[in-house]
């Protein structure tokens, strides 16, 4: 029955149940934790292989010594790697270190001055980044750390409102980049679909100079059903319309073999390629080229990361069915939330009626289980209907997730039945 | 015999026996470099165990996954390893990537918003470094980066000229650091004497705010000789004065382990510590701790770190010995050079009479021998007397380093007795 439809009698009964409920969590002294998109200790098992892997050979075809200093792009074997997983030429492709975040910061770091050229000299005006919501939260701090402005525009079940975004663009060529998780999104799930990648491949046409797209693709080999979503290349696409120098396309192994020591890739135009190279050899000498060639020894070829996904998918299935069942279970038929259910990445993202969501992740920690905060999904981590959870349950063991989900179900209908009831007041 | 004291028919039989050893070097069709201060692949050898010393064993004592993300101040073993290596408190160090140049660049980044605040509005004043000269090309470059000025200051055998340095910075508080390569300095091979060390460590009460001492203790382990040369300890100096707030000390394992793939420490006062970590935050998730705790496992302590670098040292040590073989034999007594004979570090620093190092570099380039460009030891790539010509005898095997080192001095004295005989023209 839906929460709007029972009287304040039955809300009032529901609402004793609930306590109740809440107050036995509370004497169980829980300590869950379902915020950050973190591989569980059984996925990073399935890259143990990695550390030892060389066994003793470190030189590459062309008579490199991957031990050794130099090389900013990354040893050719990597870039090879790098190619086929983000579907893009190699020559596109830079391997760097173990953080395609810390790629994504250097590259806006190196488009800065450039950007600041179309800024009126005394003025008070600022950069300007689009950001579709929800979205990543490490994105936004980024444009906070360089004082660049976000402009909110909602990501819809197939990309964001690209007649939003483009209206933005046609109206402020201080807009200088957009930030995308296109596939398997983080935290909705959702992918791009194939007439949005076609607009994003024109964006530089109505945008104003050097816009660059920051295509994300963190999530693209991240699959949990047989049947795998399909993201149009971009690269592909912003070339013959001649817009390729506006695609940066990344990735990385975070979580493909260790999150904390894999390797990030940036993919972009060979113009974009060398001015970055030419950026970032003040700070680089050269990324840890051992460590790439173990990925390209480990991963091999697409076909090979194809077949070790499936062992991920293995381990994080069952947790994902888990949360489709408990939300399903508690929440579904009352009109008190919605929620994705997606077929690849790290993340369900929860919807509450608007402005509750703060209230019910106060109540969850009270009570042991912590959620990403509300708002963090959201650039300045302000959501403007205060109702988005992302809920990250590939981490804790599936008891664990269980248990956390109870909570979590409990703590909002509970405070979705307060809501109602001093609503009725 | 010196060439100043020839007469004109000496230089001349002189020069025609170059011109002759000169041509027979160019029919060998050679291809030598003594450019880049990298170990031998024999050195990198040594530290072949790193990869697969896990074997399985990836949770710290304190339960952390270094599998997974997260910690940007780096693992508490590494934290206690980085301590013991830079002689300081482990709280007050970062371990980060593979590179301390990558730190020295985030330092300085970090301290930019601070700086920038003395500079005048709308003035054409820049901030500035001391440089201490010869010195290290990618520090230059990364004040280059930024736009910071810098002036030289001789470097001087116990170190920089420290009248001429505290003169500097009485007369202008835009100076906001210093870069220092203190103990077997690169390319000189100087250690700073006590004396040094202890002025070093007042500078902060001299200068303007937030001076900082890019104290680069790349080669702190890097003996050549039974007697070790002692750098005193600049943090406990400066903490004794309360100016820690002023020092940062670098270092890197990357001429321990692997050049390209090492571990790389930063050490500052706690203050700027979190500050520093702060400012990381939006770049960094957390450096790659699976390397870290490699490197832990391999180096264990100071004391099997010793025990490691004799082993560097027993390979280099002959091609430093060799190199001050050819050098002397060829050049002492004439008047025409002098060069360091350094007690540890990578390089051995020559200088030619004034106004010759570029021709001497040409003409060794033209016949196959690679050499440092002359003006690179030097900010902006200018050496005022074109003379310093810096050496790196430890990547060649030693067959290839002595032929590359007898065309050196041929073309050194060839180019001298050219000189000479064109002044007395």
């Amino acid at each position: 029955m839906e929460f709007s439809q029972m009287n304040r009698e039955q809300l009032s009964a529901l609402q004793a149940s609930l306590r109740d409920q809440y107050e036995s969590f509370k004497q169980a002294n829980l300590n869950l934790d379902l915020t950050r998109g973190k591989p569980a200790a059984e996925q990073l098992d399935l890259s143990n292989a990695l550390d030892g892997i060389l066994e003793g050979f470190y030189l590459l075809q062309d008579g490199t010594d991957v031990r050794n200093y130099g090389g900013i792009l990354g040893i050719p074997e990597a870039r090879q790697l790098a190619a086929a997983f983000l579907e893009v030429d190699a020559s596109e492709v830079l391997v760097g270190g173990n953080s395609s975040l810390t790629l994504m910061f250097n590259y806006i770091d190196h488009m800065l001055p450039t950007w600041r050229k179309d800024l009126s000299e005394g003025g008070t005006e600022r950069l300007k980044f689009i950001c579709p919501v929800p979205g990543y939260d490490r994105h936004f701090t980024i444009c906070e750390h360089f004082g660049i402005e976000m402009l909110n525009v909602p990501l819809l079940d197939g990309g964001p409102d690209m007649d939003q975004v483009e209206a933005l663009l046609r109206a402020d060529p201080l807009i200088k980049g957009i930030w995308c998780v296109p596939k398997y999104s983080n935290p909705t799930g959702h992918t791009y679909s194939d007439a949005v990648v076609d607009r994003f491949a024109k964006l530089a046409d109505i945008a104003g100079a050097h816009f660059t797209i920051l295509w994300d693709n963190a999530y693209t080999v991240h699959h949990l059903e047989d049947t795998h979503e399909q993201l149009k290349n971009l690269m592909t696409t912003a070339r013959q319309q001649h817009t390729q120098d506006s695609v940066v396309i990344l990735g990385s192994t975070s979580k493909v073999t260790f999150a904390g020591a894999g390797v990030a890739f940036l993919a972009t135009s060979p113009t974009n390629l060398k001015t970055f190279e030419k950026f970032l050899s003040a700070s680089v000498i050269g990324y840890d080229k051992v460590n790439q060639l173990r990925h390209v020894r480990f991963l091999q070829d697409s076909q090979h990361i194809a077949a070790h996904m499936v062992k991920h998918r293995n381990i994080i299935k069952p947790k994902f069915d888990l949360t489709q069942q408990i939300l399903t279970q508690h929440l579904a038929g009352k009109g008190i939330a919605t929620w994705t259910q997606p077929r690849g990445g790290y993340f369900v993202s929860l919807d509450t009626l608007p402005g509750l969501a703060t209230e019910v992740i106060r109540q969850a920690a009270a009570i042991g289980v912590k959620l990403t905060p509300a708002g963090a999904t959201f650039p300045y981590g302000v959501d403007p209907s205060n109702s988005n959870i992302r809920i990250a349950p590939t981490f804790p063991a599936l008891g664990s997730l269980q248990r956390a989900l109870e909570v979590f179900v409990v703590c909002l209908q509970l405070v979705t039945v307060n809501h109602f009831l001093s609503d009725q007041r």
